[in-house]
C-alpha cells in the first residue's frame, strides 16, 4: 500500500467513525505514510463555507434535490482542492462520510431517485472511494454515546426512532454492496474497532 | 397569452435588462397580468443566501464547476418556491438572468463542457424559458450606462475588453438560436426597448 488511497468511513451518527478515524490516522502516520484527515460536507475552504449555509434554517428549508447539489458543489471542490491533490502525492485520505451518505440522507430518507444522484456521480466524474467502511452498531450503544457527547448539531441529534431509521437506511446502502463496502462492528471497544479499519485497509490496498 | 409564462431577459452588464423588465412588468400589470419579477442567482429565500455565498472571495475561488453547481442548487430552489408555483397561478414571471448565462459564464467563459451543462438541465429536469430576450448593444453605450451609475458588483464590473468578450459570448449563446430566443436592439431608447420585449411577448404567446 503505497500508493494514494481514499478510505471512507460511513455509518449513523454515534457510531464512533470520527474517533476511530483519528486513531486510523495516528497507526498510519506510524508506518511513515501521510495522511489526510477530512470531512463531508466541508473538507475545503469553500465546502465547509457551503456546509456552513447548509446548516441554516433557511436551507433546511430548501428542496432535497437543491440541498443535494449543494452537497455535490462542496464535493466537487473538496476534491479538487483536498483530497485528488493528496492521493496523487501518494497520501491515505481519510474521509468521515462522503458519496454514500449523499444516497442515504438525500435519496433514501429524502426522497431524491438513486438514479438522479447515480447519474450526477458519472456526471461529474466524481471520485468514488477505494474502500468504505461502514460502521455498524446497536441503537443503545450509538444513542448513549450520542447522550454523553451532548451533541447538538444537525448531523448529530436525532431521536431513536429517527436513529434507528439512519442505521437501517446504512445496512440498505452497505446491501447495494459496491465491491469497495467493508462492514465495521462498531460496539465494540475503540481498540477493537480500529483493528478491524486497519485489517480492512491492508487487505483492500 | 392568459395561461402562466416564463420570460427570461438575458446580455452583458449595462444593457439595461432590469429597467426594461420592470417597465414591461407595469404593462403588464396594467393588463390585469399577474407579474411575478425575479432574478438569478437569487428569486427565493435559499437562492439569495446561495448567491450572497457566491459573491464571497472564498467561493470566486472554488473551481467553476463547483460554482455551477452552487448556481444550479440555487435554480433549483428558485423554480420550486418561485417560478413554478407563479407560472401554475397563471402569471407572467420575468427573469433577469436564467439558464443562458450559465451558458455563458461557467461554459463559454468557464470552461465547463456544454454536454455537462445539457445534461445537468435533462436530468434535474430545469423548466426552460418560453421566450429569451437577448439584449445586444454597442459596448460604448453600455459602459457609458455602467459608468453612471457606478455599479461596483461581480456581474457589473467589467473593463471594456473583458465586457466585449462577455457581449461576444451572448451573441454565440444566441446563434446557438434555441427557437425562444429573440433579440432586442438595447441601444435604443427605453421605450423603444421596452416595445420590442412586449411585441416579442405578444407574438411568441
Amino acid at each position: 500500500m503505497n500508493s494514494g488511497r481514499f478510505v471512507v468511513f460511513e455509518g449513523p451518527d454515534g457510531a464512533g467513525k470520527t474517533t476511530a478515524m483519528t486513531a486510523v490516522a495516528g497507526r498510519l502516520r506510524e508506518t511513515g505514510r501521510e495522511v489526510v484527515q477530512t470531512r463531508e460536507p466541508g473538507g475545503s475552504t469553500g465546502a465547509e463555507a457551503m456546509r456552513s449555509l447548509l446548516m441554516t434554517e433557511t436551507l433546511q428549508h430548501a428542496p432535497v434535490l437543491s440541498q443535494l447539489l449543494l452537497i455535490t458543489a462542496a464535493r466537487v471542490d473538496h476534491l479538487d482542492t483536498t483530497i485528488l491533490p493528496a492521493i496523487q502525492r501518494g497520501a491515505v485520505v481519510l474521509c468521515d462520510r462522503y458519496v454514500d451518505s449523499s444516497y442515504i440522507y438525500q435519496c433514501r430518507l429524502g426522497g431524491v431517485p438513486l438514479d438522479v444522484l447515480d447519474q450526477l456521480n458519472t456526471l461529474l466524474k466524481i471520485r468514488m472511494p477505494d474502500l468504505r467502511l461502514f460502521f455498524e452498531l446497536p441503537a443503545a450503544v450509538a444513542l448513549s454515546r450520542m447522550t454523553a457527547r451532548a451533541e447538538k448539531n444537525r448531523f448529530d441529534l436525532h431521536n431513536e426512532e429517527r436513529w434507528l431509521e439512519l442505521a437501517d437506511a446504512y445496512r440498505w446502502r452497505a446491501e447495494q454492496a459496491p465491491e469497495t463496502v467493508r462492514r465495521v462492528n462498531a460496539a465494540l471497544s475503540l481498540e477493537e474497532v480500529v483493528t478491524q479499519c486497519w485489517e480492512h485497509i491492508h487487505e483492500s490496498g
